[in-house]
């Protein structure tokens, strides 16, 4: 019998299409084989060199060029929209494009700036990139449910729908940044991988075998290709950090209150004990910082209820150079925790290179460095689970059913026990509880340090893998557990996967089942390649210290790499 | 038949006797009859003036004598437990005493000082008394509930019991200040009067025909009598503000994260849709401001995991001074809302007086004084009302049961709808979009201001009446609605119901029946002298303005009053 295409498909292949139509006619590319690493040269094929000159900068070097005029807004739009378009014909990156309005957009701060002299604000002519949670005029938010197509968050007819912008994209244009895109998740947000009946699956440009994370997974990839310098995703178990270690650039998970998610779209809302962050990605250190301090001065507690009156505070800037930079006798005034395994699954063999390096370099640098108990993770890992099940997966189940579309393996919700309000108050002593088990033991590191302070921050891998096989993604702990602390997390890039480098891990012994099966899945040839970052995390609001600390060793990892 | 007394009854009485049996003999007093108003000479009447010199001291006095050892710790120790002792035995405001540890403190204070040359911290020497949440060794933590007595938070055999303390007793014993006593709460906290079948009802010390309010209602009684220059208090729904303004002292209900909650008991924990927060009471606004700043010199944030690392703000502090002193040719710079009745119930006549005392003085400063909208009151209240009772009144059931003990009509609860972990989740979204439009009706008022800035706060009743004739306690939107913003409040003392003049105010049209029926039980005989304060209120964290600009104008009230 033969069975007629359901309208799910249809509205998905739409939508898809739509997408593609949203690309010039000049900027479409055709290819009969990729090779497994689309980045770099492969990428830069389709491309001018001045495209490639303005694509390759990262956001310091383009602002500087763009608030002083050197470089023209529509000159860097139209090469971050020509190189967005391709990415994403490469790796499905993208849910939203809008490069018209973004060229009129730069004209208008071209104009700007040749009328006043001066730039509209610190991130003028920026391209950047948001994940396709933030309500932008005139286009769809779909979050990858074939259902939210052309609704506002499945509501049709609603008058919000292409009307509303979310605070972060007011304020974004508030900056002078061009907004230009919107990039792919996986549809309910919470996985690993990006994948939806929408745009099919989001691969990783380093390695076109491999995921490139999730849930900003789209963003992730969007920047390795440098398709865009910067842009934001959010973290709810992960979701920023882990794209940022698999395509080998820089994430932050900021603590609850700092980014403003007034407005945006998300899953499960209003499940508030443990909140969804908005956190930035940017192609360097500096990028990142950049677009951090250029939101909170725009003063997003004027306008956010949720979002805290923390400015940047340059007090704590200057005391953690301080820290860095005042070295005594035997050792430098920063110490570190280095955190080698979760007690649950050991790292595969590619992880364990990149953390050896780090602490090589810690050490070599002069830090004291102290074994991190893992013990604390899995408590942590499990209030995590039990938060994202708590109301028996009904919201996600109802956004599904919106239009019927399939459910996808990576991102499958089946019904649950739902909590009542008893149960949830009660998960949230229990979290509490946890939070202040782990503040005392980062506290009792005083004891350990040279310095007297406790530590202050600590290494450990974003993943036990690097940008993982897709299907593969079995234990997400190593970050979950920070978002029940709601501690400030930030991944740094580090190394890649190397087949000869890897081989030398052989175990025997395992911690359990799954530490066993993980371990058995690392292929060094399969993963070759791949991107690996390691969190730098540091206690709650502590984002200025460890963009600060975060900027220091990047640049020392630089150069044991010889990036 | 002829009934047993209930066990329930027997524990209660035997706890009521504990409490009084553990005031020294010397201090207990005898009457035949009481005046209505047992303040001032009534109280002073039992004591020796240097007592009175002592303990009618505000906490900056005081502090300023023991820090400095002109005052011995344990002369002031001693004067203010022995006026707590009559204090509790005029209006029943203490759950437990604890003199000799005081005195044992007090000595080593002195004999610190004496040996260092250096107080202990800014607290040194001072008094301090508890709402009866804190845990504090060597004391039972009743929160009024007859199954708490004798153990740990109603868990028989915990280990904690009678050992642990909060956190908060942990930074106020580093600080210096000297623990004497705990103080009354109504059964389950969520009231505005203060009964409790262990030691009865709280009477109110200006005029004990009427109430001392709730939930913070000992402190209320305590501090009005002088049995205490400075406590703490917690409201989730206006428990700090409402014994402030019914006893004629400053109380602040500051935003959640401020003053650290950890290691406190608490009604329905873990709830966090709205947040009870602690704040501190005190006879001055100066000493007020001298417990919040020290609380925060701790870091409580190091310590407790829901603080926000927000020191006292200076800068903050610098820029509402600055303010306060720099005036225009016409009109200061700090604008003012004026908020007269929530829109629901209107204020009696006698908070009516106050508020255009408030007015006058504000206009006759050359302040700007503009209409404040209540039309958005009604949400927050409603949403507060749902969030108390999420849970179906289970968790306060259950405490009750633990002895069985007899409901009382003021603190009564029913079973009623329990939600489920998504009915929780819209209730988080409603409140978060009431908080949203109430920032942006906030910001709205730029458009009216002759300085282009929003109103710096707004002045409003804390409660419809003066201290309440008991069990007519109808209508806690005045304070509720705050609690859902999470917004800055204090309490400033105003004045005293007056029978003479709040005549004056004859209404025969009324918003509906609540608010007819408030303003019939309105008698000016038996409310005469009743204290009444007002709320400042400000946004979110605005702490250091909030207390800075309430400094300012609990001077000039002064003035006016000729207080």
């Amino acid at each position: 019998m033969h069975s007629e295409t359901p309208s799910w498909q249809k509205a998905a292949q739409a939508k898809r299409q739509a997408i593609l139509d949203a690309i010039p006619q000049k900027w479409r590319i055709q290819y009969d084989t990729l090779p497994i690493d689309v980045t770099g040269e492969f990428i830069q094929g389709y491309l001018t060199p001045r495209e490639i000159e303005i694509t390759e900068a990262d956001a310091v070097v383009i602002t500087s060029q763009t608030t002083s005029g050197s470089w023209s807004a529509v000159e860097v739009t139209e090469a971050f929209c020509h190189r967005a378009a391709i990415a994403h014909q490469l790796v499905n990156c993208l849910h939203e494009v809008f490069f018209e309005d973004a060229i009129r957009v730069a004209k208008e701060l071209d104009e700007h700036l040749a009328a006043t002299g001066k730039p509209k604000g610190p991130l003028h002519g920026l391209p950047v990139s948001l994940k396709d949670q933030f309500h932008v005029k005139g286009v769809d938010t779909t979050m990858g449910y074939v259902g939210w197509i052309g609704t506002y968050q499945g509501k049709k007819d609603d008058p919000r729908h292409r009307v509303t912008e979310s605070e972060l994209v007011r304020e974004l244009r508030n900056l002078g940044a061009v907004l230009f895109c919107k990039t792919s998740v996986p549809v309910t947000l919470m996985s690993g991988e990006t994948t939806n009946q929408i745009i099919g699956y989001t691969w990783n440009p380093k390695n076109r075998n491999l995921s490139s994370g999730g849930s900003s997974g789209g963003e992730g990839a969007l920047l390795a290709l440098r398709g865009s310098p910067a842009g934001f995703g959010t973290d709810i178990g992960g979701s920023v950090r882990i794209p940022a270690s698999f395509n080998g650039i820089f994430g932050l998970r900021p603590c609850a209150g700092r980014i403003p998610y007034e407005g945006a779209a998300n899953s499960i809302d209003g499940q508030n004990t443990i909140l969804s962050v908005i956190g930035p990605l940017a192609t360097s250190i500096g990028g990142l910082k950049l677009l951090f301090r250029a939101i909170l001065s725009q003063e997003p507690w004027q306008y956010d209820p949720l979002s805290l009156p923390l400015p940047w505070r340059e007090d704590i800037e200057g005391q953690t150079k301080k820290l860095i930079t005042q070295k005594d006798s035997t050792a430098s005034q920063l110490t570190f925790g280095i955190m080698r395994h979760d007690g649950r699954v050991k790292p595969q063999p590619s992880v364990k290179v990149a953390m050896d390096l780090m602490e090589r370099i810690l050490r070599d640098l002069g830090h004291q460095v102290i074994e991190w108990d893992p013990k604390l993770c899995r408590e942590g890992q499990e209030i995590a689970s039990e938060t994202y099940d708590m109301d028996g997966g009904e919201d996600l189940l109802s956004h599904i059913a919106l239009s019927g579309e399939a459910q996808i393996p990576q991102c499958s919700v089946e019904p649950v026990k739902h909590f009542n309000a008893r149960e949830v108050a009660e998960l949230n002593v229990q979290k509490r509880e946890y939070q202040k088990k782990y503040l005392d033991y980062w506290n009792s590191t005083a004891k350990l340090t040279t310095t007297g302070r406790p530590v202050d921050a600590v290494i450990c891998p974003t993943a036990p893998h690097a940008a993982v096989i897709p299907g593969k993604y079995r234990h997400t702990g190593y970050t979950t557990f920070i978002n029940t602390l709601d501690y400030t997390s930030l991944v740094v890039p580090i190394c890649c996967a190397d087949k000869h480098l890897s081989s030398m891990n052989e175990r025997s012994e395992f911690l359990n089942e799954l530490d066993r099966k993980i371990y058995e899945e690392y292929d060094p040839e399969i993963y070759h390649g791949a991107p690996i970052g390691l969190q730098l995390f540091g206690r709650r609001l502590e984002e200025e210290k460890i963009i600060m600390i975060a900027e220091y060793l990047s640049e020392k990892v630089k150069v044991y790499t010889g990036q």
